[in-house]
């Protein structure tokens, strides 16, 4: 089998499995529980936490949460909104931000790749940014921006969507008022994310009881999950080993696919294609009867079908909406995997050569 | 060790040890991906979702979340009100039910366990019942006029509370229009349990994002976790075993303790004990140098000193909140580690002779 779907999900990497199993079975207990083994591993999670926050800001806090969806929902439904204040958001984003801001009372301000600075006054409450876009891998052209925005709109509050990029680049000196992950986008275990949060924030919890976690996140603490985050995250992703892979798919299949976000900053661990002449689905069964697994879109909106309303704001003409291939990576991924996809790719475009649109 | 703490967390059954274990290792994939392996997923959920519901409401909806907590959040958060509707809940029941209640700024009516009937009435729109006690083990003497208070108020929707009582007890012929639940209550994972949901009932969601779940719970879906969650679930507590146990336990310690709540109809798996002249954290420690684990309160409300809103709410009178202990088993306990148990808890009274108040 060759996964390329890692965007979608990961599986879990060897030493976290093994880490997740044995800790499973011997630290059980509840965290916040009085007695000796729920302390033990109250403490055990307080030297995690100050591990994680290093990279982030150690005078921060940190809060697990279910996944990086959860925590946006968090920041969007969770910050004191004033009269006329609003969100600013960018429609090309991850529905966990479009969806939730949308669904919302508060007032809110569309932006795109290139006009925020025109859109941001005063009134601006929270602003919202995708560290790695989930689907076209570009890497918000607004991150080096984030402190100077900060100090001129102190109360603004900025957020970052982290899921595509945490375990994978640096978020050290990042300057955004919190920060949102998964773990299962970097071979952590799904279920299980956080959100890096400035303690002088102001936030209405979401999820509300028996007031574990500084009363942000209630429910019982999931000692052995984030035992195995804190493994995932150890073994960083190398980004520079898997931009090697993902240029030489592009270089390999330059001729079958174009690139339409490559003249920009991406990631390199998601490829976003464009097929000119055959339905991406199409593509794809081709592929999976190879046993060959991608994605045609994000698997959040795999069900939409024709006219997609995230690649209309991304900018792809709707022409192409059903043209759309996604190819992610991993450090998991090697080089012979990468070499058999485009070898593969170039047999299936010859198998549908009579279906190819003239 | 002896650990007696199972109504805090349980360790996992061995066969859910194992059966995730192996999930996780080759069924990673996201199940809303549109390749094979995330459709053959998405029918296997389906498949579990189906076989869970048989023992609800084959007609009703399951909606996977993080556990009770979340479950519980949801549905009082998550429904409509109308002018001058209310909640009626029990200040004795969970903090994430109190909590959140008194935290919303909807109208609420409080009862206890003779009052209810007295309480409701036209305006009542949601009533939080706890099907098994997490403290007292009281199972609600409510659970058989669900069906009744129900067609008598139709616009009533009747929520309950399993977390301590899924898994171990019947759910079927319940009548409530929801039920929430915890996989780590019975043997399961931590951070995955339930929502069972008649599918008439119009809920605004909690968490949104990617619209997976019907739209009423976003975030990738945890396949491994659900999978392993059904695993606990196939293996069903022995209450009737269990029992056995406590009848051990209260006959051969009720020199030492009291237990105020053994008049009523009880859960096999939770004692509540009262002791007359010591703190029951003097009693914690002793047990825990021998490697025994109990609770003195919930691990929820583990930090509350003095005065205890909870107990009071249960009739315990102040004079004793220092001094109750919940001994929490389930079926992997045996009779040994009960005979054990009982041996040195009179071990300890011994000890600590010295400092019992006279």
């Amino acid at each position: 089998m060759i996964y390329l779907d890692y965007a979608s999900t990961s599986p879990l990497k060897q030493k976290v499995l093994e880490g997740l199993h044995k800790c499973l079975n011997e630290e059980f207990a509840n965290p916040s529980s009085a007695h000796k083994l729920g302390k033990g591993l109250a403490k055990k999670l307080e030297q995690l936490e100050k591990d994680f926050l290093k990279d982030f800001d150690p005078e921060a806090e940190l809060i697990f949460t279910s996944g990086a969806t959860e925590s946006n929902n968090m920041i969007i439904k969770g910050l004191d909104f004033e009269d006329n204040e609003h969100i600013l958001y960018n429609r090309a984003d991850h529905p966990s931000i479009v969806n939730v801001v949308e669904s919302q009372k508060t007032p809110r301000v569309a932006f795109d790749e290139k006009n925020l600075l025109e859109k941001i006054n005063g009134k601006s409450r929270l602003l919202l940014l995708t560290h790695i876009h989930n689907l076209s891998g570009v890497i918000t052209p607004y991150l080096d921006q984030v402190k100077e925005i900060k100090k001129k709109y102190p109360r603004l509050h900025v957020h970052i969507d982290g899921a595509q990029a945490f375990g994978k680049y640096s978020i050290s000196d990042i300057g955004a008022d919190s920060y949102s992950f998964s773990g299962h986008k970097f071979g952590g275990p799904k279920g299980i994310g956080g959100l890096f949060l400035n303690s002088d924030v102001d936030l209405k919890p979401l999820i509300e009881g028996g007031g574990q976690q500084k009363e942000l996140r209630s429910g019982t603490i999931n000692y052995p999950f984030i035992h195995a985050l804190s493994l995932a995250y150890k073994q960083r992703e190398d980004a520079q080993k898997v931009m090697g892979l993902k240029e030489m798919i592009k270089s390999e299949l330059k001729e079958y696919f174009q690139f339409p976000f490559e003249h920009m900053n991406t990631s390199a661990f998601i490829l976003l294609a464009q097929i000119e002449k055959v339905s991406s689905d199409i593509l794809l069964r081709f592929l999976e009867s190879k046993n060959i697994y991608i994605s045609s879109s994000s698997a959040c909106s795999s069900k939409i079908k024709g006219f997609n309303p995230t690649y209309n704001a991304m900018g792809i003409e709707e022409k192409y909406h059903k043209n759309i291939l996604r190819i992610s990576l991993s450090s998991q991924t090697n080089q012979e995997e990468i070499k058999q996809f485009c070898i593969e790719v170039k047999e299936v475009f010859k198998e549908i050569k009579h279906l190819l649109r003239k």
